[in-house]
């Protein structure tokens, strides 16, 4: 079978099967394949060069806030592991262990790394001395191994991309800050780059990562209804540094040990994208990340002038800085739409002998099919202005479909309607685990976070019928 | 002890101890730092940007040539590692081996990759049909595992950070284009970004890299007479597609294997830059990789006019795009001196009171130490210039040091004596891997390649007495 046959198959309707429809754009659009490892995937040249574009950007704006990049060991000794007892305890059942090195049994069993806030702080611990040696802002980008039972592509792996920020700090008060600030880059990530609305709070104590003072989150409402944790911040305290004895001497010269953070955006937001943007012909790319942004589609390509006319268009194009793909090749212009279709590519540039003599062309808008006409001298400047025009529509859409999905839930019945109806479920909560715990057993949600936006609409938590302390929002999850 | 102490010890001298230079300047120069784990180094936050550097610069290069990013999982089952036979043979020795996952114990043990090309043939077989598919021009940046017994920072690692390709062709002469395309590459790296010169040449049968047909290497020439493999490119030929069946329908209808590259560079290049251009006083750094280019020390800075002046120094030279640092600190300037001199950063400004007052500062080199007064309206042009200067005075020195170090010999007394001046033994050898044996066991040394440039000065082997055949270059090696 030919890969034309294979690529112009359709893939399944969302509405008859949404998990087989990510499924099959994941794989369609070219993004992952499978390896012979279950949850150990193949990040495809396109589905990596979105990561690319997401890893630009923030590794930039990690740097602007005077962040380093270092690349730590991809094990861990077992001896080790164990020090921060919280933290073995959440990572301990999913690791994979090495246990043989160079033909011979390795004494102290090494994990590959899960997280890597052990190795950090071993690191730390021998660094740092001084107040003068904070703040340390580091982050490295790699790879980490999860030995999960469940995998899907880019949502959950065995092994998935990330990358993972672990800083000191003299005072409690900035190790907060630094929270806080690297969550808004998380979110000016979402609402900038990914066109994707996240609902930003913090997370219950429940639900809290392991070792973990606080842990803030940025979730995203997919089609299904479920939420896709995206990214978190944690504040650790000074967990960690007693454990692994990082001191410095303060300004009055005692010793003190550090407040620290971490926090980390993986591929799962390709998960993200897929999910909130896609549709029945596939991939819709927010145009930030679209490894090509404009398809150059020539029309009845075999007569005189098309293709030199098209590639003038996309040299035009490319010389104006865009990410362009002029695609000569003998399939016929109908299969090239849904190709690039498929693949999400925002922008189509259609361009056949009657718009050569009419000095125009065609640009089709992925993510609402429109066509609008335009002069060939005004290319550039239109593709500029309708990639800005479709970020922003696919930000809307995204924004709305959260607003028309997240309700104020006054009972149980309530919450359940909502659940059930692919709703957030938006609740005045008693602040116990007891009320966290009943709306799991019942209807198989969790806390997704008490949001930034706390504005009571209620005295009562509907599920104990205690007095109401927090807004919280549940939902189910990925 | 405070920090401070630490950093301006000073290091060991390079004649009295080099292996010991060498790991006083990896240490003190803050490039790197060992963890728990033998083998597996920390990149420290200095030593890490510069092979972000290299990194960016190779990366620009290999997509320009129309390769793509893909990554590749970090696991290869044990029983497809064994499927290609010479390949295992060479790798299986030094092999980490995963066992358990989620605490039991998993079926088909999984070795930490050692390298990819398995991992690529797997993903291969499965998107190549036809020769419309062809080439296929991936690249992974990752790191690697091999337990090897005696490690060094950079040199040798259990664990490395490297770039893989892994290509697919048509032809057998396409693959063998691209595997001398991508050996060009690395050599226009050392010799416009690492100021490196390196020796050029195809490997022996007896050095080529395990499952290759034919493998070429990047050599540079340490100060202790060794030679550093820095790079090396390779040619399979089709055994790898035939062991994993990948077949691809010809323009003719036929089904054939297509023919395989793979070519690397590792963060061993940063082990290449510390020793070709260190000295007594630490790194030396070549300006293109120097992670910072200018260090702006104030002198006699608590004087009035002195940090404002030396802050305008530095947005000056930041905004015309070179990495700067102003060092306003309370350390002395001596001190600063000495540890930006550690760092190996190429240029120094020195400002001090009386030359604001005279409109001027200081600049000092770090490859040869010498000071140029220059006029503060024209420093940004001098700055660019003395950089460019610094790159083409370390590369002739770097190019005068291997010319001076290699050596035609005709005897065996004459390798000997080469080699034991530090210096390449250059031979006219019968290309009998029975010669190369004898010299590994009489001095130790290795064929480092058959250098492209094949002029012969001689008709008889010095080693065995038969007739010559091709030009080699032994040496000691890392």
């Amino acid at each position: 079978m030919g890969k034309e046959q294979i690529k112009n198959e359709s893939i399944t309707r969302q509405e008859d099967d949404f998990a087989q429809w990510y499924t099959d754009v994941c794989k369609k659009a070219e993004l992952m394949d499978y390896s012979s490892v279950k949850g150990f995937i193949v990040y495809r040249p396109y589905g990596f060069a979105i990561w690319e574009q997401i890893r630009n950007y923030l590794d930039a704006r990690f740097k602007e806030t005077g962040h380093e990049n270092v690349y730590m060991p991809s094990v861990i000794p077992e001896s080790l592991f164990n020090k921060e007892k919280e933290h073995v305890e959440g990572f301990a059942p999913e690791t994979l262990v090495a246990t043989i090195g160079g033909n011979a049994p390795i004494e102290d069993r090494l994990i590959i790394r899960p997280t890597s806030e052990i190795l950090f702080c071993e690191h730390y611990q021998k660094i740092i001395n001084s107040y003068r040696d904070l703040p340390k802002l580091y982050n490295q980008w790699c790879s980490v191994v999860r030995w999960e039972k469940t995998t899907r592509p880019f949502l959950r792996g065995a092994e998935f991309l990330w990358q993972e920020g672990h800083t000191m700090h003299e005072t409690e008060e900035e190790a907060r800050t630094e929270t806080l600030r690297m969550l808004q880059i998380y979110d000016d990530l979402g609402r900038d780059v990914l066109a994707v609305p996240f609902l930003k709070g913090r997370k219950t104590e429940k639900e809290k990562f392991a070792g973990a003072k606080e842990t803030y989150t940025i979730e995203a409402l997919m089609p299904d209804g479920k939420a896709l944790q995206s990214g978190t911040t944690h504040y650790f305290g000074q967990g960690f540094a007693k454990a692994f004895g990082i001191q410095f001497q303060g300004r009055d010269g005692k010793l003190y040990n550090p407040h620290q953070t971490s926090w980390g955006v993986s591929t799962r937001l390709l998960g993200s994208i897929i999910m909130v943007h896609g549709d029945d012909n596939g991939l819709v790319l927010p145009p930030k990340v679209a490894p090509i942004q404009v398809a150059v589609i020539p029309i009845a390509q075999q007569k005189p002038g098309v293709i030199p006319a098209a590639r003038e268009v996309a040299k035009t194009l490319k010389d104006a800085g865009f990410r362009v793909k002029l695609d000569e090749s003998d399939k016929t212009p109908g299969w090239k739409f849904s190709e690039y279709e498929m693949k999400g590519v925002p922008l189509r540039v259609e361009l056949g002998p009657r718009d050569i003599e009419a000095g125009q062309c065609v640009l089709a808008k992925r993510n609402d099919g429109t066509k609008i006409t335009v002069k060939l001298d005004e290319l550039a400047s239109k593709v500029k202005e309708l990639l800005e025009l479709i970020h922003t529509e696919m930000y809307q859409k995204a924004y709305r479909f959260v607003e028309e999905h997240t309700r104020e839930c006054h009972s149980l019945e309530e919450i359940e309607q909502a659940l059930n109806d692919r709703c957030y479920a938006k609740v005045m909560w008693d602040e116990e685990e007891e009320s966290e715990n009943k709306i799991k057993e019942l209807y198989q949600a969790t806390a997704r976070c008490m949001p930034f936006n706390q504005i009571p609409f209620g005295d009562t938590c509907p599920i104990s019928g205690k007095p109401a302390k927090k807004v919280v929002i549940f939902g189910r999850a990925y």
